[in-house]
């Protein structure tokens, strides 16, 4: 249940058929998002320009800019570097607690400068992502993205709490997924939305959820299923952290017996031979199949009537990217 | 350089002087900060109604509501409620990366509940703090303890990039004390006084900056002189976590050979000698004198005219209050 470490998202299909404000408008993110590194007049700087310099495709910000549309201008953007700036803070965090030196390839700031560089920098990212918002006296969005920090937070909690736990049932499961996952794509929708006005915010928190929910089941799908030279990381990692997901809940209908393996004495090999139980106990096509569904229950939102072409075609787009690599 | 650990903030004698709106509205932000631990519906709201719960003095949400004034409001409450789950989210945080066990003689979330907990708590407390901001659409304050947040996380790296280095100037040792601790004290005043407007903002900016620097420096005299019995901790605990503080960097003024001691190579008895060596130099009275003469100018600023009788009488005691323990 590692975040979205291996997803790729869907940036050049969306950009490739958008019109041309969207790279302008990314282009922007990246530039505030240097910013909130960089602003701080001190060498100090380093580790959070490096975090941010590295990350990932950006998928949140997408989701923020997307929803805006063209007319989101400025709030958009600061949006959208906003959330991109909270999620970087918690990989950052993620990284110190799971001792992690790599994360995307990449060395993590726990990895390269400490681990008391690394609390530090996420705190700093965290600061700067409601100072960005703050700047521009964006009460909604705060009030968004508050909440869903603290989504974040319990969802983080919840999961090391419930480590090595495997008698957890799908409801919990999922629930977690809502807070450490879901909720945020959520936010970014709505982000978008409040910058720019207009209707279908309730669609667009669900379409939101929906997609970040397949977003982790799909991720949790390929710890089991891998291969390792697409993932960059060994099969069975989460259970090896402890982490029990979807795909063991599910093997366990088939194979209850698997509920009784104990996940602290696992090693390397243990973890691999425990992931292919569970590939052979068929679960990993069924988590598969409700993933797809959630995404096509997500598209369906678009289709209310609050959203035009270029955006249900340009979301649709982000929606089947989170399947994309899975398929 | 151990925030505050034993400086008694001079709650008992203020709420001794003040009229009785003040006792009622630190009632109230106690009130907010159960919420703020509690309200998630999950046993994970354990660690953070702990630390909520053991934490210290208040003195932030004092001078909040201080420099509000019986008029502050429901707005003075949160803000005051905000800025302390700020401070405390530092403070877990800062455990973690201590690995301190207790913290004013109360088992630490990184102690009790492991690293991973006191991580995302910290995450938590944050989150809420601007949460709790944001669901009064209080801009200006959320502005405020943005900025103020940003100061704290570049404060803390810095100090730990600095760590074991004797060669510190003391310029740069202020700018550390301004960023980790001054500023989110002007942070305070400022907040009360967004809460109930009125001028005199930048006569209180610099009362709050004055007196948290003061507090500072005396909280750093204190780790060498202890005694123990009183401090609740060895002396020399700074110089063996590699934080060089004034008291050093004063004492090099009359015996510079101490730059060259290796702290990297202390064991708590060296610690002790060396704590022993700067006493005998005299630094510590220089310094005190230092953060004596802070607290005068601060209370200067209070003269401005900006202030009515009572105001100005009892944020004269917090000031009072901070050197108290020490003269």
């Amino acid at each position: 249940m590692t975040r979205h470490s291996a997803v790729p998202p869907p940036v050049t299909a969306v950009l490739d058929a958008s019109s041309r404000w969207l790279p302008a408008r990314l282009g922007e993110v990246e530039e505030r998002l240097r910013e909130a590194g960089a602003g701080h007049g001190e060498p100090l700087a380093e580790d959070a320009t490096a975090t941010l310099a590295a990350g990932g495709k950006r998928l949140r910000p997408l989701l923020v800019l997307l929803c805006a549309g063209a007319d989101g201008g400025d709030a958009a953007v600061r949006a959208a570097a906003a959330i991109e700036l909270v999620h970087m803070a918690t990989l950052v965090h993620d990284d110190v607690l799971d001792a992690a030196p790599l994360r995307r390839g990449q060395p993590t700031v726990a990895g390269t400068s400490g681990r008391d560089r690394a609390v530090a920098t996420g705190d700093l990212l965290f600061s700067r992502a409601f100072a960005l918002l703050a700047a521009r006296r964006d009460v909604r969005a705060t009030e968004l993205l508050a909440r869903a920090s603290v989504a974040l937070a319990r969802g983080e909690l919840a999961q090391r709490r419930d480590a090595f736990d495997t008698s957890i049932a799908e409801q919990r499961y999922l629930e977690r997924c809502r807070l450490k996952t879901a909720t945020l794509f959520a936010c970014a929708c709505l982000l978008g939305r409040s910058a720019a006005g207009g209707g279908g915010e309730e669609e667009l928190r669900s379409f939101g959820a929906e997609i970040g929910l397949a977003f982790q089941l799909l991720d949790d799908v390929l710890d089991v299923s891998g291969p390792p030279e697409c993932t960059g990381k060994a099969r069975g990692t989460d259970l090896l952290d402890g982490t029990v997901t979807l795909p063991l809940i599910a093997a366990a209908e088939t194979d209850p017996a698997i509920r009784s393996v104990d996940l602290r004495g696992l090693d390397a090999d243990a973890a691999e031979a425990l992931c292919d139980r569970i590939a052979a106990s068929g679960a990993l096509d069924r988590v598969r199949s409700r993933a797809l569904a959630m995404v096509a229950g997500a598209k369906e939102q678009l289709e209310s009537g609050a959203f035009d072409a270029e955006q249900r075609h340009l979301l649709g787009l982000v929606a089947d990217g989170v399947v994309q690599r899975y398929s």
